[in-house]
């Protein structure tokens, strides 16, 4: 049977300030990325999120992002592969003692923003990430983008991965994703950006801009938690996967 | 047999900042309380301070401080319990995972600075300190003051315990330090400091200000790392120790 | 005639984090106390939020607070005078340079949350802060609680100050506030606290708890930014200021 | 006469840790760069050095850096002009209030680290620096390397400039520096970088790695205030300089 997991950014508030609408996410979504207290999250923050996962049935995931509240972990910076290891470390241990606590497991890692993106075209910087989470828990499940060095990485070191896939992002001829920069980066149409989930989890295809149908992997798809209508879309995806056979579950079930 | 950990405080530098001689100290002492992040160390130093004690043999303790770097830690803060909770889950947490990367595990846990003094002296905060790290691995042992509410906390809570001397201190009739603002705190002759060890140990008690006897419990004589003869202080500390027939070694042995 | 100051802690965003409704409360008052990267704020909010006071007329003043973003400034920590004036002065003097920049002065001086409310009761703290102010700007105006030390602080160091009242306070027979864990502390209905600054500003007057008549002086009134009805109470306060024949205006007009 | 300037990098410690020998360096050098809190010190340090360098009659300068304490603002982030305006506006201002306080002015600004290496190469990183000084006050010095996209920045903006050479750096055909992953990009011999000082200072030329004679701007010497001979090295350097007939002095003089 066809499956798919539904992560989510979640945890991303910090001391006053909220951020993200995670209660209601979690009703539709079966992968939670815990931000861990360096671009977002806090840990009070983080024990409650992790609480709230746990309720909702959701599979735990830390969400290790760079040193950079201010800029919420999405501003490159020009770390080594050692600064990557030991951030990535740290971060998911401290999400790990709030899991154990909870009586959860930690299910995955996946790194956020910058980290996310640098990750995904550096081989050194994903070797590192991968080295570390291997390092701790062999049986964490490295999230990285679909097709990327990160997936590569996890893979030579004997981790299991999970190949992500953007609902509302459109893809180039190589698989990889529009940059964001260009206007048609982005999908606004919602029929449009379950349409292409749908295809790319029962198909393991997806439509570049220039029409051409490419081959992808789609392990889970990550379902943006902020805007709007991020929590009526993650209901309309689910519903739609489910009524097109495709079984919603977290990627450890 | 008599018996006595030594422990030091370790790990407190910082990015481009130094801080310690952990490396001279490793030789004498038997546990270490790395410093998590908070008042102190940087995930990298956290790291490298953990192979060195794995490689001097010394166990591992985390060493939990207020979010404070400017104040080094040793800053009261007005924290509430919960947050005494999230804070240590979170250090331990993120010292563990480095522990775990490096073939070891944690011995025990103890705050630091003014999160050490407040918890020594208010239940609830030491509630919330025991309970976070029975919540985490109900093995681990919690480090404090000797006959403070924090060594009272842990038994409570069913952590094994360590109570905690120190050497350059002088103690109150009724057994509690005396504070720092008098001038009568701090045994500076390094012969006084190892005979009063050496008492504490051996037989239990200590000589107040007054002239009196005190029963005290030492499980542990808390090391200072600062100074420019910490290093020498310990050697010899250890070697009057081992000569007086007491048997110096981390608490888990 | 008689004259009042209305003011509101602004600038509170912080990175990806909003707070506040600092644009429509700008139409109501006439000093904004603008967050300065300590407990709230950052580079770039204060620079926006100046020029939106700019643009809308207000004075400006710098809101410092303790280094403590994650407990919002709102934790009391143990520091001494001497960081207290270290503390302010960093946090006046960056706020300073965006009023410079936008072609405006700073009007004032208003310490945020725990330091506001330390620096009321500690004389010591008081003078470290209008020492601080006193040494950037002699025509700088303290704000501060209404028969605080701070006050007195201000006006032993020769500035000008500015006594500040809360319209959703409940006083004491002594002039004080009632504290905030006391269930009769805030004025929930919205005409009970106009009607209680509208006697402060006319008659320096105010009913305490038991119902005796109390003298305060009322230069300023603090409106709270927060909640969902702040924007229409400050817009309904200043009406009835105006209705009653006082004249709403800046501090420094 | 020929004159020249000599800066340091000062006012790098924070909270409990120490680094720089500040007033040994102050003996010899004009210029103070005073780090503003973002890549290193504090408030407390940034009220010291100040002092200090108002005392031995060095000019002050701020020495912004990014918001890295952990890398030493020596890490390279993805920053927009936006921010690098903020950031610049932020710590000069802190800055500048303490120099008020202590009854001096502000000289100069001087990016630190990758900013100023940023700011080197990016003219619109370099143009929105020098727009935030400028805005703060247009007689402000704007330091920055030789042959700079900051200097060329600085001059459009109206600003005066101070073009800064190495002593211990050298330097390639095209008047830039040599990269320093490369072995032959520091001059280790303390003799022949007094004797490159000197010739820059005096004959406005610098000797290539290749050997050819490239001309070269030098207003001010950076002196690097860490390694263990510094202070020694910019006696010095001092001492030569002035016997070659060469007035040390500040830009300001």
């Amino acid at each position: 049977m066809v499956r798919v997991d539904l992560n989510c950014d979640m945890g991303e508030s910090y001391g006053a300030y909220r951020l993200g609408n995670d209660k209601e996410l979690l009703r539709s979504i079966t992968s939670a990325n815990i931000a861990c207290g360096f671009h977002a999250g806090d840990p009070a923050v983080m024990r409650s999120t992790v609480r709230q996962a746990v309720e909702s049935g959701a599979a735990i995931g830390a969400h290790p992002g760079l040193p950079d509240l201010a800029g919420f972990g999405r501003r490159r910076m020009d770390i080594t592969p050692v600064e990557a290891y030991d951030m990535v470390t740290y971060q998911v241990g401290a999400l790990m003692a709030f899991a154990i606590q909870e009586g959860a497991g930690l299910q995955h890692v996946k790194p956020h923003g910058a980290l996310y993106n640098m990750a995904a075209a550096s081989r050194p910087l994903a070797d590192a990430i991968a080295s570390a989470i291997k390092q701790i828990d062999p049986t964490l499940i490295l999230f990285g983008l679909a097709g990327s060095e990160l997936i590569a990485a996890g893979e030579a070191a004997g981790l299991r991965t999970a190949s992500e896939v953007f609902a509302d992002r459109t893809y180039q001829d190589d698989g990889s994703l529009t940059p964001r920069n260009r206007p048609d980066a982005v999908i606004t149409d919602p029929e449009a950006s379950v349409a292409q989930v749908v295809r790319m989890v029962k198909e393991n295809m997806v439509v570049s801009l220039t029409g051409k149908l490419i081959p992808i992997t789609a392990d889970t798809v990550c379902i943006h938690g902020d805007g709007a209508h991020a929590s009526l879309f993650a209901t309309t995806l689910r519903s739609r996967l489910e009524a097109e056979g495709v079984k919603v579950q977290a990627i450890q079930s």
